[in-house]
């Protein structure tokens, strides 16, 4: 999986930072999560490929997640586009969407179709034969899903040489690699585990953002490649998490230890910070694999 | 009058150019005319402080003319605005960003005052002590108004010496600068005339996009100072301007020629010319005094 981080700070855009948006790269799929104002300029700024997105997630109707999205709807009709495009998101911005291009008397030349999420439990919400994506409900201020995204396991790797040694008839490999026995030609059993190792490991990826420390989502999270785990405030600030419905750098960091997570992201900071190491620093106390999350920036894993 | 080029480009936007918007600074007004995406950063770039914004224009409702409107609503309210905000612009407006706050729960802590503009005749929507705006009815593919703003005549300017030379009182000058004849210490009638000189010219600037060719708007921008009017075209794509209901720069500039401007303005570039100098070229061949809108580009007159 790779993920691009197209805008990761709390608030309104300014020049040199943007709201919420991201780009997850998995088996083909360029899947689009939240769409902050200027997410569009975003995606052509690095080189990101409009019609390769298909599927667009956005978590809540705060305007730093999603005033973008109608702008990219619109250049998508304007680029063209065919196929189809699908966006999940809460119940609200369908009609949202419908009327702002209802009022400029336009439409689209391609199908938009929304998947209303209104659910407050996790609930698959699209899965194909590599993939799958679950909600994650959050805790704010509003209607809130993360998202995450799992990699089914693929298929096991043949051994070539093995696969040679043993004699086995070319038109057996598509079911050797689906884990079965087979015959080779003398008609003896070849046992799969002799000739094919195990598939690579399925990568998964939790998106978590605006939420407040929230420990209901540590089951769904369990153990993910990789959390990114909303921070808005240090430490210092922490009173106002309760508040706004945000969460610490801490804080996000005991989800990541609690639900075993292999690495944590950290990002939608508030913009009263100058120095995001700090981040890092508090959430180092109590996890240890963390990263920061910054505009432009590209995590493979 | 002062006119700042926020964006000046048709279509979505772009790395490096941006959707229509622009701020005219006239007799101590900030009048913000559209509001593409992205508007919030450039009033950031440029340095052109938000609480001074007390009335936005809206010509029409295509998205590269609104679609930043929503956010700067909402970081207004994130600033701890308490200004009134007065928003002047198509029918369905007012509901579309209502609509917007609404599903994410938000509202906003300051008067947002919806001014919604339905008629097809120029009509009077500011005015005040100094300046009038008035619609200019315009011809695209939905309900379209260009915008004029006018300042009103100033008072007349006193000629010190000469005030002091007719031996006047200080307790009447008000009145001389509102061209009154007065009587000195002697009881004596002193004309204006003799002790006054007529006030500066007022400015007018004319905002006419986006439309295609439309002679009936001549009698109304008749004569302005600054005439910014759309040539979305050059001449050899020309036979696009009825379809879309744009102008090439040729148009343009017989508008302002017939309207007998005093300068002309030109932008909505279509993005798919690289050389700008082809608009003004064009544009020249009829009108002398043109020139041409970028990004970040502002004009005194």
């Amino acid at each position: 999986m790779k993920l691009n981080i197209l805008g990761c700070y709390a608030a309104t855009p300014r020049e040199f930072t943007n709201p919420t948006s991201q780009v997850l790269e998995v088996r083909g799929h360029l899947f689009l999560i939240d769409c902050g104002e200027g997410t569009q300029v975003q995606l052509r700024k690095y080189k990101i490929k409009f019609a390769r997105i298909k599927h667009i997630f956005i978590s809540h109707l705060h305007g730093d997640h999603f005033y973008g999205l109608i702008g990219l709807i619109s250049t998508f009709r304007l680029l063209g586009r065919d196929a189809d495009l699908h966006i999940y998101g809460p119940k609200g911005l369908k009609d949202a969407m419908f009327f702002l291009l209802k009022i400029g008397n336009s439409s689209v030349n391609y199908q938009l179709i929304f998947h209303e999420l209104t659910s407050e439990k996790s609930e698959l919400i699209f899965e194909d034969d590599k993939v799958t994506v679950h909600t994650i409900p959050l805790n704010h201020r509003v209607y809130t899903n993360g998202f995450l995204f799992q990699e089914k396991p693929g298929d096991r790797k043949l051994d070539i040489n093995k696969v040679m040694d043993y004699d086995i008839e070319q038109c057996y490999y598509q079911n050797i690699k689906l884990g079965k026995d087979v015959l080779n030609k003398k008609g003896e059993i070849v046992k799969n585990e002799w000739i094919t190792t195990a598939p690579a490991t399925p990568k998964s990826y939790a998106f978590c953002s605006d939420t407040m420390y929230e420990e209901s989502i540590i089951p769904i999270i369990k153990g993910v490649s990789l959390l990114y785990h909303e921070s808005t405030f240090l430490e210092e600030h922490e009173y106002l998490c309760e508040k706004t419905k945000h969460s610490s750098a801490k804080q996000a960091a005991t989800i990541a230890k609690k639900a075993q997570v292999q690495q944590l992201l950290l990002g939608h900071y508030s913009t009263r910070y100058k120095n995001l190491e700090e981040f890092k620093d508090e959430a180092n106390t109590i996890f240890e694999k963390v990263w920061l999350a910054d505009d432009g920036k590209s995590f493979d894993f």
